[in-house]
């Protein structure tokens, strides 16, 4: 007993420092994930990030009105000549700034927006949303992974990233919801409001608007792209488009298929596939993996869990906490200071700092003036995953049944798995495409960009696609920037990929 | 039936390629594996790589007389002055000539040795034994793992390594058996009649040899290692000398422990978790390997196979061929020719073409004269792996026992793993180890090397530990030398690796 409270005593330490200190998608997913594992246990009541209540695809039961306001001038307003320290010559348009998505609240969400430099007018948009929940797609999205730029080691430069998915759409990053980077509300208690459902409306109300600010988008082919639990965020704003859409009887945004990666798809088969992933990928003994399926409940309906699944989670914490599940073989950031000197930096070798150089980035007074952002002076600063939002209304077991709905109505489905990512691995995503029982379309086959195997994929019929991405951890686009430009373009044209080497 | 016979044609065909291409590490192992799984179905009959018998551990059931020959004046005739190509300013001792194994036959084995360039006195004595079979400890363990130079790639010069093993041991590398590298017999048929058990004996013949040309060495603490096949060679010249020791009532060899990595130990575990690991790094589907695993059969008495067996076979050779399987992440040799200027080359950054770059090198006249090699104009070219064996008489279905009798005689005994080789992987060492059902000692257990977890470890009752090296294929020292030199200092100093990150 007195050993049982002991156990009990430093996990409530562990959940207390995550509360705390959440600042990057690893801690703010695993706070996620253990208060919705714990949640009516006594570990849950002390995390601090507590999640209410659990839905599945009753996502928008019932349909709100949209405000739709009035966007005149805005988007001219919004252009940003120019990103201080960013290089020379380099021609593409770039917006930020900040769309109302409720006004009696005070709630705006900050958006960056990236105009492909060539075609802009005929490729399709395409929507980019970070996880977290709380984590921010400046940080991630744009800063780190797919966007034109990337903050250097002297927190006051950027470098350019040739293998920018502007390459290939016009890339629309959205800060979402209330709370994350620069997005706000006028509203307090907001902040501890938000919720998958909350998130998917706020979402609709800035798509509906943001249109209205960029008309010439309206009818151009949209596709919604995100990772980690955007996996929630991804199809339940597209759920929301597809349901607006077909209440008014019309196209009222032009969704052709959604992509998501490393994504929380279904919590039980993502939990028992990321303990599978560490004892296959030798994190941990295969009989702790062995002792987690036993003792430790991973069903939707459980609420409790016992003492012996408590100390095999802390065996499996220890196992683990010193490198970065997120990607187990990279190195760690050694050292978070920034440099005088910027640090020889290439889009092809990722450096694990870049969170601070961000952080101090988009945090300099004259950076957020070039971006219109933080104009109503938050008390925070901008952080890369929210330290002001520990409360999460809702948050679905699944979202099957929505990936159910957009095969049924005829969107492009496309699943991707950076395959050393240990957080929401591969196997996660394999076990939950398994649930599904889908018919396979075209078996398990390798799939190449510049003669090297970039992945494998698997074809299922109703239009889902599965896909990995050899080498690349949780941000696929920061490990592997070739190999995910190039997955990005044949999800966007509809085109399988490459089956042969030579391509 | 039609379909059933072109399935068989292709995989005749498959083989046949193998036999005459049989030119790395991986083909070479394949070979041997697919030789011995097949070995009485018509598949094994046409794969001219033929292993005849199988045994366990009966290694040395009649312990050969060892012939020693007069060494005197030897050592100081293998001196090698410099390397050509050499860089300068490099302080080591190095030593590489013949070894007469059998007179009769004319059988002589090439060494290469260097001596620690400080404190050779007091550093131990380790031999390094490449696998294949076939393959040459020079190709891999000298000239791209943990020898003290690597090839450019003008096949001209050579760069330092200053993560050398020599750094902690006086490192004795070894072309073994008949065939390999530079060693040779004036026997023809030697080359046809290799097999465990030969191999055991002639190595051991030629260390007692090269003892007596190198005696101050005689006494000093002898530890044997090997990656791959060598999971044989090691462990069988180790239980030779012990048998030899035990015989004589006296120490022959200072033999206190041998360190084998991604080895060779117990076909069954080893293929069964060959599979396993492709599925769960996610390169063939999980039913493929499900398949596998209904319709083949990896017991050691099984002497056929059916064609569902072969055909899901085949389907996983489609989906991890264009891989390097022996690090399942890296890049594959992309350009094979030499370049007139030697690129840019740290040992920190292995290149996937350092087989060419080695083969040019050791091909040349001078260098062959500077290293006393080829002194008998062999026939053929020193290959990275041999071209001239296609034949070997017996393979053990498993060096278990082997293990325990180590263990028995208080013998160190290190099992490493690179934790992303997917030939031999670390799911294959821990099914091997499992099956042994050891009582573990330290349950799996991060160990760091520079604020860094170099990977995982575990130990066991009876004095084995089973080390991984996080990030690394199957040539450990290749991918990761830091980890790999820290992994191998402590085992020769008998010490623990660090639990703590400060280290």
């Amino acid at each position: 007993m007195a050993a049982g409270h002991s156990i009990l005593l430093c996990f409530f330490l562990f959940f207390f420092e995550i509360q705390i200190a959440a600042k990057n998608q690893k801690e703010a997913l695993d706070a996620l994930y253990k208060a919705k594992f714990f949640r009516n246990s006594n570990a849950a009541d002390s995390s601090g990030f507590f999640v209410r209540n659990e839905v599945a695809d009753q996502i928008t039961d019932v349909l709100p009105t949209v405000e739709i306001h009035d966007q005149t001038g805005r988007k001219q307003q919004d252009k940003i000549e120019r990103l201080p320290g960013q290089p020379p010559r380099v021609s593409l348009s770039q917006y930020g700034g900040y769309v109302t998505v409720n006004k009696t609240a005070g709630r705006a969400f900050y958006y960056y927006f990236v105009e492909s430099p060539r075609n802009k007018t005929s490729l399709p948009l395409l929507l980019w949303l970070n996880g977290g929940p709380g984590c921010s797609s400046l940080a991630y999205g744009a800063m780190a992974e797919l966007g034109p730029f990337r903050a250097r080691s002297d927190g006051k430069t950027l470098f350019q990233n040739d293998l920018s998915w502007a390459r290939v759409a016009n890339v629309l990053f959205l800060e979402s919801p209330t709370g994350v980077g620069f997005s706000y509300s006028n509203t307090t208690s907001d902040y501890q409001s938000n919720g998958d459902k909350s998130t998917a409306i706020d979402n609709y109300a800035f798509l509906v608007n943001w249109l209205e600010r960029f008309p010439e988008y309206k009818d151009r082919d949209f596709y919604i792209s995100g990772e980690s639990y955007a996996g929630h965020y991804v199809p339940q704003l597209a759920h929301v488009i597809l349901s607006h859409n077909k209440n008014a009887g019309k196209t009222i945004v032009n969704l052709k298929g959604i992509i998501i990666g490393n994504a929380v798809i279904n919590d039980e088969t993502d939990e028992i596939g990321m303990y599978d992933f560490f004892a296959t990928h030798a994190l941990i003994a295969d009989r702790t993996s062995k002792d987690i399926k036993k003792y430790c409940n991973f069903s939707p309906n459980t609420t409790t869990q016992n003492l012996k699944c408590i100390k095999t989670m802390k065996i499996v914490e220890g196992n683990t906490n010193m490198i970065d599940i997120y990607n187990i073989y990279y190195p760690i950031c050694g050292n978070k200071s920034l440099t005088d000197q910027p640090k020889k930096a290439t889009v092809m070798n990722y450096d694990p700092c870049t969170d601070y150089y961000t952080h101090a980035y988009l945090n300099r007074a004259e950076v957020q003036r070039a971006m219109h952002a933080n104009v109503t002076k938050l008390a925070y600063r901008w952080t890369p995953c929210s330290n002001v939002i520990n409360n999460w209304s809702d948050s679905a077991s699944t979202v099957i049944p929505l990936l159910r709905e957009f095969m049924d109505n005829g969107l492009r489905v496309w699943i991707f798995s950076g395959d050393i990512d240990g957080r929401v691995p591969i196997t996660s995503s394999k076990y939950s495409i398994a649930s599904m029982k889908l018919p396979v379309k075209k078996s398990w086959y390798p799939w190449f960009v510049q003669h090297e195997v970039g992945g494998y994929a698997e074809e299922y019929e109703g239009g889902l696609t599965l896909a990995t991405v050899r080498g690349a951890g949780h941000e696929v686009p920061s490990f592997q920037p070739i190999r995910a430009l190039v997955l990005i373009t044949h999800f966007l044209k509809g085109t399988p990929l490459s089956t042969f080497s030579s391509s």
